[in-house]
């Protein structure tokens, strides 16, 4: 059989698997946040020629159906077929996303009295050659003169040992040897050459950003950025980790981030004109599902019950064992994590943060795929991760997406007419709305009095904006006559849920230590979403607690900060160990009062409106 | 261009290359002592049809080039061929070689106070499964567990905690851990299992040998050999060393040998139906340059002045990384080494030959494709590599072979008739001369007045075995009208300077620690060859000295009993450690006494005949 699309591109199809399925294997992806299992309903085709099979899935709206549209995960060809594949359905991955640089890192790594002392540590040694009186090995030779300089029982791998006479000999014996803690050789190199780098790595869920960093001065030299590929097999770390129990899963999965992570090293290589092998060391900071899987170890238990994953601390190991396109022997570093859902990016964004060394009492949130929250100062810290899921990146919502070109950034809504006016990212014409936008859209509606305290639509409201569709109520945003976007009042109860699940999140935590909102001095917002969070809406909604605005401050990627601080020095790992260490870990998920307030929070703002003081105040000046 | 060989088998050749690589590349190796540099001679062919290029040269008669044959790795096809490869130009390797078992091994073991302490220990852990309450990660749950029993500091490989979520679950949490002495974590298995097996390989430059063995109970459980097929790409390691130095030479070389000894494990693992995983350690024996290419590592530098290995004693190494088909994580050991030309089969060798531990003063040999030499007690040992070279192993002998099927190993020739009657190995006609047959071979030329003093042919004798030959005079052994077997004055050269070498080496080590004959008290023979030697026959022609025969003892090969030794035990490996760093080396090749000695010795039995009385007298028994 035959597949062409409308762009002309065809292959032939051997064996009957879904689209879905024979499209990844021409390297074509979609979208497919449930990882194919027909939920989300974003992997939508449309069948222009030829016969084909399907399931019906309530995530097509009838005249969708009759206009050829299907989902490709539940569409299986019966001959040739031709196939067009609209653009909001593409995954693109691999793309190079914009990320402003962080702040003066280095300034913060000063700020907190740190002393470069990277994962590899130099010693210069100036051995005699060999002579036909004393010819013991290369290795011996090398070993007496560590050990003159009193370096006893260090490590030589196979690696090391291979190309040991050459590196000696092309050096003329005057050599640097870099070495791990252990301590292990790692490399030589001449006396003269001077260039040394390291990389810290964020690795998200949804996006990879990967810094190059002179490991002599500290300097942040270059910066990349990129979307995770493992996006191909799901958007949640849910779907991957069953995705990883498949056969060849987990390889797959760590294939496509060790290769996002290789991509954004090689240019950044390039333009600076150095050496793969010139990259020393590297920190991956990640939650942990994903530096499980950075590592290719199995994660399956993470999702079951006690929630348990196979390690939390990780040794340190070689960058040869990761695939990195480094030097061989390089010491990844991995920031240790606390538990299932509270990981190496967590410890890192509160490394970053100082948090932990101020005696004031301060909360942590991560938004971005989900949501971790820590709360505590320099004498004890509490941390606990809310399911709040990604339906803030676009996840789980009808038209919701990542926040790139087309989608809805920030919406207002004109409380007489009903009529909404949309920002878009880029200057092209909206195709979905992203985290911020939800945000917006859901405070406006709540505002304008289109949907009530529980999130549904209104039906007296007089504007043809709210109408029947074809999974029940819902709000249009935008139509072109082509295209529409819309939230549904499933969406607006994904995006209430999400919120309620992070307020609930705090709520329990201050309850569990007994403090109350007015002891929390700072609040610390953290995560790429982070970034783009209206806190006055947030609040509006009910997200974020009712609090003086002051006290809110955005770190930005807190968990690449923390990477950079680590990939520097000792003292930052031993601060990032010990953090791990002291942080308790509250599982939300089987606690019966996390339930409780949960239920409390699917309200706009609360079900209790007395903690929303300002929120209670503006809905006054509102008609109810 | 078609190559078509007599047996049928055709191919198509793309690249003009000599013959010899040609079929090297279709997996047809022929025998090339000097790696295919037009000296041995021994890899000719019969071209029956086609044109083709080749060049003179002195190692083939000039019958011989009149019927077609030619050297391979001298000749280059002009176009379609048809071309015969005789039995004896075939290079056989890769078959089992029959070996008999060393004796009572354990017994050795028992005889040196040894105890039952392999590379890999074991601890029993009843681990508490995680529950809601208590759900850190695996790998914690598991530190903490050997911390309770004092263990400290456990090294982790990516390996291990790859697999570690599910070895704990299948094992139910009550697990045998296995580890190594720094320790590092290899393996859980059900406290139930108690297989657990050892692998103890010497790997010599012409054979392998595997034993594999019981780590409970010390038992040899079974024993394969083979040729080490490295033989393919010369039969000394200076020809190997050149190999190494070629494009993807040494990575061949080492492929070449560990695809040997997994070719020997593979039926002993189905035999006695264990599996690979079970094989927990492995003991690797063999000279400097086969454990050099054993691990992939530049010998390079071994060949040159001043003679400097990359290493002598080799840090333990996991058995992945030499890609031996056993636990991937087991610890293989090394033999230690003493210098370029002093290896672990020597270490090996005295150690199971226990000369180390005794007061008096031993001679130890192991004459197999080289000669080396150890002499001492228990107070000081001194060694010394004498350059011998693989002429016994048929290298550089017109009509040499190994001691196979059809190979010479006994002559006798009668004095009176000069007619010899030879010894043949199987039922078969001969087709070469082995290194037994060549002692006979000079001893009876020799006692019989055929040759002079200095290993000339005398013109005088009457008979027609004395010939003429292309390459000058030589002995005609055996005729049967197709194939002759001869020794020719260039043989018998190269035979008397391999046994000068030997005494040489002897001669002047006796002398460099200020002692002589008589202080010797025992003279161990190791090495393959030495089984089959004959101790007069090898005092008559001057290759071993003229002392009491009962102080000679066979050891057989000492390389792997050496081997088997330190496979089960950590003492074992201790005292061979001792031993190497107790050898003093002696750099004969550069010695100006060394080379007087050796001049000495290239006379039947030596210059001064005083230092073989016995031979003396045996000699006042014929006409001179």
């Amino acid at each position: 059989m035959q597949i062409t699309l409308s762009t002309g591109k065809n292959f032939n199809v051997h064996k009957i698997e879904n689209l879905l399925q024979t499209f990844k294997e021409q390297g074509i992806y979609l979208v497919a946040s449930c990882g194919g299992k027909g939920i989300c309903g974003k992997c939508r085709i449309k069948i222009l020629e030829g016969k084909y099979r399907t399931e019906s899935t309530g995530k097509l709206a009838p005249s969708d159906i009759q206009s050829g549209i299907t989902l490709a995960c539940r569409t299986f060809p019966d001959g040739d077929m031709v196939i067009d594949i609209p653009k909001e359905s593409r995954l693109v991955v691999g793309d190079v996303i914009e990320i402003s640089r962080s702040k003066d890192l280095f300034g913060l790594f000063q700020s907190m009295d740190g002393v470069i002392s990277p994962l590899i540590k130099w010693i210069t040694l100036d051995i005699p050659p060999p002579t036909i009186d004393n010819n013991v090995s290369d290795l011996e030779r090398l070993k007496k003169a560590l050990e003159e300089k009193g370096l006893h029982g260090m490590r030589f791998s196979l690696g090391f040992v291979s190309s040991l006479a050459h590196s000696l000999r092309d050096a003329g014996w005057k050599i640097n040897l870099g070495y791990t803690h252990d301590p292990e050789a790692v490399c030589i190199s001449r006396i003269e050459n001077k260039k040394r780098f390291g990389i810290a790595a964020d690795v998200g869920t949804t996006t990879v950003v990967v810094y190059l960093v002179d490991l002599f001065d500290g300097t942040l030299v270059d910066v990349g950025s990129t979307y995770n590929s493992q996006i191909r097999h799901g958007d949640d770390v849910i779907t991957r980790i069953v995705y990883a129990t498949e056969e060849n899963g987990i390889a797959e999965l760590r294939d496509a981030v060790v290769t996002d992570i290789n991509n954004l090293i090689a240019p950044l290589v390039e333009r600076h004109n150095i050496m793969a092998e010139d990259i020393e060391s590297a920190v991956i900071s990640g939650n942990t599902v994903m530096s499980h899987f950075f590592w290719s170890i199995n994660p399956e238990y993470i999702r079951e019950e006690p929630y348990t994953p196979s390690l939390n601390t990780f040794p340190v190991w070689k960058a040869w064992t990761a695939g990195l396109n480094i030097n061989n022997l390089a010491s990844i570093y991995t920031v240790p994590c606390v538990a299932s859902y509270v990981g190496g990016d967590i410890v890192a964004g509160v490394l970053a943060s100082k948090m932990h060394r101020r005696s004031e009492i301060s909360l942590f949130l991560d938004i971005g795929t989900n949501g971790e929250i820590v709360l505590g100062n320099n004498e004890w810290l509490v941390t606990a991760a809310c399911s709040a899921g990604p339906c803030f990146e676009g996840s789980g919502i009808r038209h919701g997406m990542r926040a790139t070109e087309g989608a809805v950034e920030s919406i207002k809504i004109d409380p007489q007419t009903f009529e909404p006016e949309l920002g878009v990212i880029g200057s092209g014409k909206p195709v979905g709305i992203c985290g911020s936008g939800m945000i917006d859209a859901i405070t406006e509606l709540f505002l304008s009095g289109i949907i009530d305290q529980k999130g549904r639509l209104l039906k007296g409201i007089k504007t043809d904006r709210i109408r029947d569709g074809f999974e029940g109520p819902e709000f249009l945003f935008y139509s072109d006559g082509r295209r529409e976007i819309v939230l549904t009042e499933i969406d607006i109860e994904n995006i209430i849920r999400a919120k309620a699940a992070i307020y609930a999140g705090i709520s329990l935590m201050l309850k569990k230590v007994g403090i109350v909102l007015d002891d929390v001095e700072r609040v610390y917002i953290a995560g790429g979403f982070g970034n783009y969070l209206n806190i006055e809406r947030a609040i509006i909604i009910g997200m974020l607690p009712d609090i003086a605005r002051e006290k809110f401050i955005f770190l930005g990627n807190t968990s690449i900060a923390g990477a950079y601080l680590c990939l520097l020095s000792d003292k930052m790992r031993k601060e990032a160990e010990e953090i791990a260490l002291r942080m308790t870990n509250i599982e939300l998920s089987v606690s019966r009062r996390f339930m409780d307030e949960y239920m409390s929070a699917l309200f706009l703002p609360h079900t209790d409106i007395k903690l929303f003081p300002t929120v209670e105040k503006l809905l006054w000046k509102f008609p109810d």
